[in-house]
């Protein structure tokens, strides 16, 4: 695979929800922009004469060989972005997927199993607030009646945002007989860090995800005016907040973890007002769950004492859970052995850990020279893209043999 | 004044813009609502025999005597409300004004001057963000040039919205006439805060309103993947915020001032994002422009001091500022004096303190025992109001000899 023909493909896609200027990529799921990437996947596939297939989850399916054939192997990745967020978050994967089979075809490999490259919709849970809805939705993990239930920021419901692309909300839900044609999963994705950059590598192979959780912090005060009410008289709901962001900084670093405040809600959010009420969405990951359990447990508690101090309520209520995935199967050790590459940990969730309970799967990461994701700067040399689509391929034919 | 008779008049009113279940109300200048106020007061104006006229930019005056006469004596307040705010914050002072007139005709009290009652436009600048607009532009303190161009949170222009209404937009702005003409005014309106709960009086005189600043700081990071990203190689400026909403705080109580972060903005705002950048708006208030500024400046330094550790960037930028406003002329000497009712200074903003640098101005405070303000939970007893008119009354009958 060229860097020029990498390049080619992927600008195809590059202009579909950029914001320009920097300002990174916004492709909701199922917005107009989340359609015109999923156009441009269907058409790439057709192109390649692979069949293309939505599934009752609304995730793209592209064919090589008999969709109800057996032991399957499947790559790719998401299409949709954070807000705000790098080119190469998800898409890289579905790209990489699509090139390495024009790379088989060229090798003359035919596989001697069902081969597909997915993209999986909903992975960032930007709009609705649950990561990888599409996977989970697939193999179980996340009730559709809740599901069709969740809103966007403008109220929007799932249920009503999939009717009107046409998805039946009724057929939403698990898979089985899907989940169980498949034997294999590879997802290949850019690094969201900079470990591979630090020991000079452009391919790693996942070892496991951190077990993480999202925590969202209801601070409740009481409203009043900003000029004439006395500090000894306040319920500020915004110096609990405030105070809970710098517990959890100061908690994560000394438990070896990740605690992160990126969204925040303030009522009436008026300059002369002290607000009423305010919201904090914690974000936390730890190498293991009993860390995570402590970390999660020291920022509570530390809200809790600073709400006696401030005068104000505090609720904490866990939006989602992931435990550890180990990517401990046949398919990681092929990877690690093959590619002669090596192994690491990494803190951000994927539709690979969803799967992993269900089929045998594995991550490829490409190296990324700022350790940036989740911003415009995120980023990835062709040459390494290039090269992430050889690898991806060397293990699909391994995997297809 | 009876307790009844004030309750019917101020029952009267109570229903516009009111949203219901304590949601508080909802009063923008120049909507249908505040058109309803409008109406109220000219019904009630023309009910007493005042001959009512609106301003060039957009006053409501109802007068007791000739309009074009000398050396007029002056009483009123506002009928807007910032949103979801108490029902007595600008209101109250109408409605004793109003009421004040009956209780001289009662007492058979005839003024030797023209007297007059007020409604000033805009006053809580919740809809075109510029507080105090319909005094500000009557004295001239505002560029009404500027004022058209306001926009609303709809991007609706001032200048259209008062067409809307029937007001010429190029005769807005100062009108030194009707100013030369006004000897005293009298502004009655809720206290904003506890002072004369604990002092168990029912009514206060003002003794200046602070100085005070809204400044805007601006805290540029590095936007990253929450789960990703070690702590060390973070540039989280949700940190520099908080510690700075902390440090605002603490340095208020320090100084006996005041200081808020009622508003914050964060982007991208996403729960598994670390912000690439975040603001927060500092209310600051004390009682002399010294302590004003050592205030803002301390905030200002532990800011940046802050943002050296977190590997951020701080602006500040003052967005408003007002000179402290003393009430110190005849007016206010008279009424501290004849109500023998004690003296107070207060953090809010009110068109007294800007007619104050142009005519005699004092403003009357009547008890609110929750100290709430801007906020449903504000209140007044109808015996407290009750007696707010008599002593209204009194002033007014001394000031009109």
């Amino acid at each position: 695979m060229s860097t020029e023909r990498f390049a080619a493909l992927w600008e195809s896609l590059s202009p579909i929800g950029k914001v320009g200027d920097d300002g990174g990529y916004i492709r909701q799921s199922w917005t107009d922009t989340d359609l015109a990437c999923r156009e441009w996947f269907v058409e790439e596939a057709l192109d390649r004469d692979l069949e293309v297939e939505i599934d009752r989850n609304g995730n793209l399916w592209a064919w090589w060989g008999e969709p109800e054939g057996d032991r399957a192997v499947v790559t790719g990745s998401h299409l949709d972005s954070v807000p705000h967020g790098g080119a190469y978050d998800g898409p890289l994967g579905v790209v990489s997927g699509l090139l390495a089979v024009d790379v088989l075809r060229e090798r003359g490999v035919t596989p001697a199993r069902p081969l597909a490259v997915v993209a999986f919709t909903e992975e960032e849970g930007a709009r609705f607030g649950v990561p990888c809805l599409g996977s989970r939705l697939l193999t179980g993990a996340f009730d559709p009646a809740k599901a069709l239930q969740l809103r966007d920021r403008e109220g929007v419901r799932l249920g009503e945002a999939i009717s009107r692309v046409g998805l039946d909300p009724e057929r939403l839900g698990p898979d089985p007989e899907r989940l169980a044609r498949i034997a294999a999963f590879v997802e290949l994705h850019v690094e969201q860090g900079r470990a591979l950059d630090h020991i000079d590598a452009p391919i790693g192979v996942a070892s496991a995800i951190w077990p993480h959780g999202r925590y969202r912090f209801d601070f409740t005060g009481e409203g009043n005016h900003a000029g004439t009410t006395r500090m000894s008289d306040r319920h500020d709901p915004m110096l609990t907040l405030a105070h809970t962001v710098l517990a959890a900084e100061e908690a994560a670093r000394l438990h070896g973890a990740h605690a992160t405040v990126g969204r925040v809600d303030v009522a009436p959010n008026a300059t002369n007002a002290i607000a009423a009420r305010a919201s904090a969405w914690l974000d936390a990951r730890a190498a293991d769950e009993d860390t995570l359990r402590r970390l999660v447990e020291v920022v509570h508690q530390r809200a809790e004492e600073r709400a006696l101090t401030d005068g104000t309520l505090v609720k904490m209520t866990a939006e989602s859970s992931t435990s550890e995935v180990a990517f401990a199967g046949e398919v990681s050790r092929l990877a690690a052995l093959e590619l002669n590459a090596p192994v690491l940990p990494t803190g951000a969730g994927h539709d690979a850990g969803v799967l992993a309970g269900h089929v045998d799967a594995a991550m490829l990461f490409v190296r990324n020279p700022t350790g940036i994701s989740h911003a415009p700067q995120e980023s990835a040399s062709d040459a390494d893209c290039a090269m992430g689509v050889e690898k991806l391929a060397d293990l699909l034919a391994r995997l297809c043999q």
